[in-house]
């Protein structure tokens, strides 16, 4: 027998309705002959929910009695879920991250996990019974409750694919996997069957979202073949694997970020470390840079410019600002209206006409490149943000009409 | 230091609000020099929302997942007070059953607590922590989530007074302590400082219903002194002993209840075992038989009365009816309009008297009596449903106006 991971989020768990059509999918996939391990989210608005009642009594609760209140969450929703295959005749069990024994880090609300116990779910998948897991939590070694911070239910499911070597980990969404660009801004945008943890990586990090980052390297690192599909509609999803079997002819998709901003330090020394000392000092503040560019400004000086989210923005520019003597910068400019985006594709910087093409839909379009950045897999440009889903268009067209 | 244990109903936790005030108890307790061990049930309606949610998915579900799911209430409760004290710059933590390690017995749904093991808690304590464990639950040997039935929150704080050899125990509730009959019957009923464990046992089982049995019994076997009050008066309450300090000149109150059935078996013959027979048989389908009255029927023959909870009435009598040939009795009769008052007392019955007076404001009052029963702390009085309440004011006028 093998076994198949499937995890399922928020709203495909927010009511009871809902509920029976997740339970649905685990009997299907269980009385195919395979042993079944689900995780799950907090149902709908519990989470929310829970919030609001914490800071209706507490404005800066701790963290760890965050985590104890939050946790309940995921808790009712395994043992609903249980209830309803048990209505169907199916064996089953819910099971807590500390019944499982799900081993974390002590960082509550951003918990890391670092090992998983298989001696309990083992023997119920021994006893052929479907086991339904707490996801987004786990226990310290002082053995408090701690959650995994934003996407933690995607890192349980790919954590206990890996712990339990399952043939496959299933992660069912609102929409039925990965597309060329965002279908709100390209009606026309195509789903992908096939995706490679990197290209998903670059996807998810250029605001495709439907997988969170540390889910997909946790899934690259222990080579975990994953799936993202739709607990509404039951057709194919996206497989993510290490190699995609098709070859390659081109890009994978097209993606963008608009909440960036854009700053630049302008009229630098010429001091070699300068851009260490501004980078590790943002740094240090917590605050991630994104694209840099470094030019040469008047004589004796530079100019550095780079991007931020722009929640940041307002603190990098404080920083940044109360350190202006030791940077020797001459002034301070930030553009919050710009956005990026991207083209992703395994092996896209070995075919440089790759890149060429995308500038060449920007040019057709009379979009201006404000900085460009590369990666091995992945070009990016940014633009004004008004220019941004035009932009996306325009490329998707070069790439996928023209063929 | 002394430690001091704190069990809040769900009444008590229900809101924001009610969480606050909760939390200024608790801390005024801790900020006198105590150690403090609070026990929390599930906010107001928590559990009923559970139910419901359950309910809605499956009509049977089975009692291990209803545990999983209500065992979610307690944990809400601590987590909130906790923040609440958090917000008072008090230093605390909370803690589920099973990270205290409260095993018990796998019964779900009527577990009962079998070891409380110390180091967390101890080690919280020697911190000077307050420490909040959530109520009403447990964890198996096999490490699942147990809940403790009715009343299970006491017994929880009860078991951990006696754990931790706590000074007392508080049992915070929406009265302020036990009188001598219920106030809504008798407008002038007296507040109890201090009552028996016994006392309290038979007031409880004849309907004063202010703490569970089991958790009496438990605080009687490992003498826990007890005390009930309101969360929300700061007054008093009843505090339960072993002794009382006070020598007893009369009753410590009054009690019915008009949730019993009367049964009455005519023309049993008169074998040997027959008694034994008919009691065997309801047992076995555990149906509780409390006052039984044999009286000589006609020749050869003889009746016997009981008395049984209304609830279980069908179910004794459809029982009972099956078996007619096996028992020989000649017809069955039934009463569901009856009920019972009783005065309780430590050292009742080596005062006649007491019985004496009773029965004299009942033949004052013109109220018949149809049987008597009693126990070494108690009597009681069989009556027509109709004249319970009168029969309460009367006896009570009797010992305690006329003193």
């Amino acid at each position: 027998m093998s076994l198949i991971v499937q995890k399922f989020g928020g709203s495909s768990v927010r009511d009871a309705q809902r509920i029976r059509n997740v339970a649905g999918i685990i009997a299907e996939t269980y009385l195919e002959g395979n042993d079944v391990l689900v995780v799950l989210s907090a149902q709908g608005d519990t989470t929310d929910d829970l919030i609001a009642k914490a800071e209706e009594i507490n404005s800066h609760p701790s963290k760890r009695e965050m985590d104890m209140l939050l946790s309940t969450g995921e808790q009712i929703s395994v043992a609903l879920c249980a209830m309803a295959l048990e209505s169907m005749g199916l064996p089953c069990v819910s099971l807590t991250a500390w019944q499982v024994g799900i081993q974390t880090t002590a960082v509550h609300g951003d918990a890391r996990i670092k090992r998983i116990d298989s001696e309990r779910v083992q023997a119920e998948l021994d006893q052929h019974r479907i086991v339904l897991i707490t996801g987004f939590q786990g226990m310290d070694r002082a053995g408090d409750v701690t959650t995994l911070g934003r996407g933690g239910s995607d890192t349980s499911a790919v954590a206990l694919a890996a712990a339990f070597r399952a043939k496959l980990c299933q992660i069912y969404t609102d929409v039925d996997g990965v597309y060329t660009a965002d279908p709100r801004i390209v009606p026309n945008a195509r789903h992908l069957d096939e995706i490679t943890y990197d290209e998903m990586l670059e996807l998810a990090s250029q605001g495709a979202g439907v997988l969170h980052n540390r889910s997909v390297e946790l899934a690259k690192k222990f080579r975990v073949d994953l799936e993202v599909l739709s607990s509404l509609e039951r057709k194919p999803g996206t497989k993510v694997k290490e190699v995609t079997k098709v070859e390659k002819t081109t890009i994978a998709g097209v993606a963008k970020d608009t909440s960036i901003a854009r700053i630049a330090l302008i009229g630098l020394r010429h001091n070699p470390g300068v851009a260490f000392q501004v980078f590790d000092l943002l740094s240090k503040h917590n605050i991630n840079v994104d694209l840099i560019l470094q030019s040469i400004g008047r004589e004796d000086s530079k100019d550095i410019s780079f991007t931020v989210h722009e929640k940041d923005l307002e603190d990098a520019r404080a920083i940044l600002t109360e350190n202006q003597e030791v940077l020797c910068f001459d002034h301070i400019e930030v553009d919050g209206n710009i956005g990026k985006v991207s083209i992703v594709g395994a092996g896209l910087m070995t075919n440089c006409g790759m890149a060429a093409r995308m500038f060449e839909a920007l040019y057709e379009a009379g979009i201006n490149i404000q900085m460009i950045n590369t990666s091995e897999i992945r070009v990016s440009v940014l633009l004004d943000e008004g220019d941004v889903d035009r932009a996306v268009r325009a490329i998707h067209a070069k790439f996928f009409d023209e063929i």
